[in-house]
């Protein structure tokens, strides 16, 4: 783990960790079956990748920049709350603890769900910001986040079980269930730190290239990991008959197209005219050794 | 029923109908069970409201005031999908039609309203209105539908099955349920239509006793209604033992509660200088005869 990497954790994760709780807005069973779900031990990729971007920058993360990150989080969160229901995955462990559903029921955990992305577009908008920055994250956000982005990707992740997909389809789902929130974490980054359209272009690259590797890296783990280590339980794509990269290419060669993703990551920032450490350390930590 | 009312039906509300539909984003199946829920046959209260207030004060409906209206009647939609889940309500019929997941399953109807809701908000700032007004009304539609306006009201509303609450927490849990976003759409429409802040408070009075009456109507109809007028299994409150104006006040009580909710929305909107005569007809249909 790289010293920068480290910084994220030690500093400004602690601090995002704390304001995703702090921010709920409901002081009810509600807002407590929300708590339950975001205190949960987790990596927090998406808005630690945001902060990322600025600190690369070299810009100033104010609470504003905290608020944009827990709402990015919050969507993230609600995500896999309805992704483990019984009607979908039907998962009984996530970030090492029960599922919500587990703990509060279906009908709580719908609802825990639903107010988790309502109230991020709630969150982002009550910023400082500037009412053109927010509009234009609002946009992007629900785009990544909605029927053409991420919930598409659900939709076509839970139609692909028990059949054998071709890797362009299987990629395909991967860009919008993964890829679309990691892009936008990217992108928001870049629009608070007001990058050339540039040096965005090349963020936007590296994105991709992180976002595939996230994925290949979690079909890898849902074979290889362990259920503790992982905080969720492991060989879920066998039993569910998904379509993953070990399953299209094997083991060995996931892990090399995987090396192959977090180098190509790497190489699209090169071209930015600064260290660009934070980004660089962040992405390394995907790496798995055969 | 007036004639401002026809008008709003016979014009507006076509138009609109068709923006529902066709400003759906996802083409696939998701995209599908989107429109399904969304042409069902609806009185469209929340939208015309907006429409209404507008006319009221001779302003234009031009086509971002429809996607405005659009992106409410979306978030309604959605939460009436969800509302409607086996793990919810469990109801098997809205507006007319088998519901949602009766037709495309559990796991694409969480993800239909999911994809609703998340794309209101994009549909909302896609909009060539001014930055400013944007953020206001996302700001305004997010609190209102999210865990401190129409979620809280669901949850309280699942709690308060099988037992007896007093008239104030019914209130309560209408007020969040229904009142908010109905408030929302009166607030849009006073914020497009630029009103000063004597004219929005008289409005906003003037939605609070229409959210009320709606709700009494709709406790009401649930009780002397009949499945096909209403467009969905009446008598459902009884059987899930909901805390309702009927069960707490008489069917007769209620109804002159009704009458009184009305007359309290007209009268808060008389001092406005203006006829009104769109927001005086709309309420006026929610009269129960005894």
């Amino acid at each position: 783990m790289g010293k920068y990497f480290e910084e994220l954790q030690q500093k400004y994760k602690v601090k995002l960790e704390k304001q995703i709780v702090n921010d709920v807005l409901n002081d009810d069973l509600l807002g407590e079956s929300m708590k339950y779900s975001l205190k949960a031990k987790a990596k927090r990729i998406r808005p630690l990748l945001m902060i990322a971007v600025m600190l690369d920058f070299n810009k100033e993360i104010t609470n504003d920049v905290y608020k944009v990150a827990t709402a990015l989080e919050w969507i993230h969160t609600y995500s896999l709350i309805h992704d483990d229901l019984p009607a979908m995955d039907d998962d009984a462990l996530r970030r090492g603890v029960p599922t919500n559903h587990k703990v509060y029921g279906e009908a709580t955990a719908i609802l825990t769900g639903d107010a988790l992305l309502t109230d991020a577009f709630y969150l982002l908008n009550s910023t400082n910001l500037k009412a053109k920055i927010k509009c234009e994250l609002t946009l992007k956000m629900a785009s990544a986040a909605g029927s053409i982005g991420m919930i598409q990707g659900q939709m076509l992740d839970i139609k692909a079980e028990n059949q054998i997909l071709p890797i362009e389809k299987v990629q395909n789902i991967h860009k919008l269930k993964t890829g679309a929130l990691i892009e936008y974490a990217v992108y928001a980054g870049s629009l608070l730190a007001d990058v050339t359209v540039k040096e965005q272009d090349a963020l936007l690259n590296y994105a991709k290239h992180l976002g595939l590797a996230f994925q290949i890296r979690d079909d890898i783990l849902d074979v290889i990991g362990n259920t503790k280590e992982l905080g969720k339980e492991v060989g879920r794509d066998e039993e569910l008959e998904k379509s993953t990269y070990p399953k299209v290419y094997g083991i060995n060669k996931s892990i090399e197209l995987l090396s192959g993703e977090i180098e190509k990551a790497i190489n699209s920032i090169e071209e930015i005219n600064l260290p660009m450490n934070y980004l660089k350390d962040l992405v390394k930590i995907l790496e798995v050794k055969k």
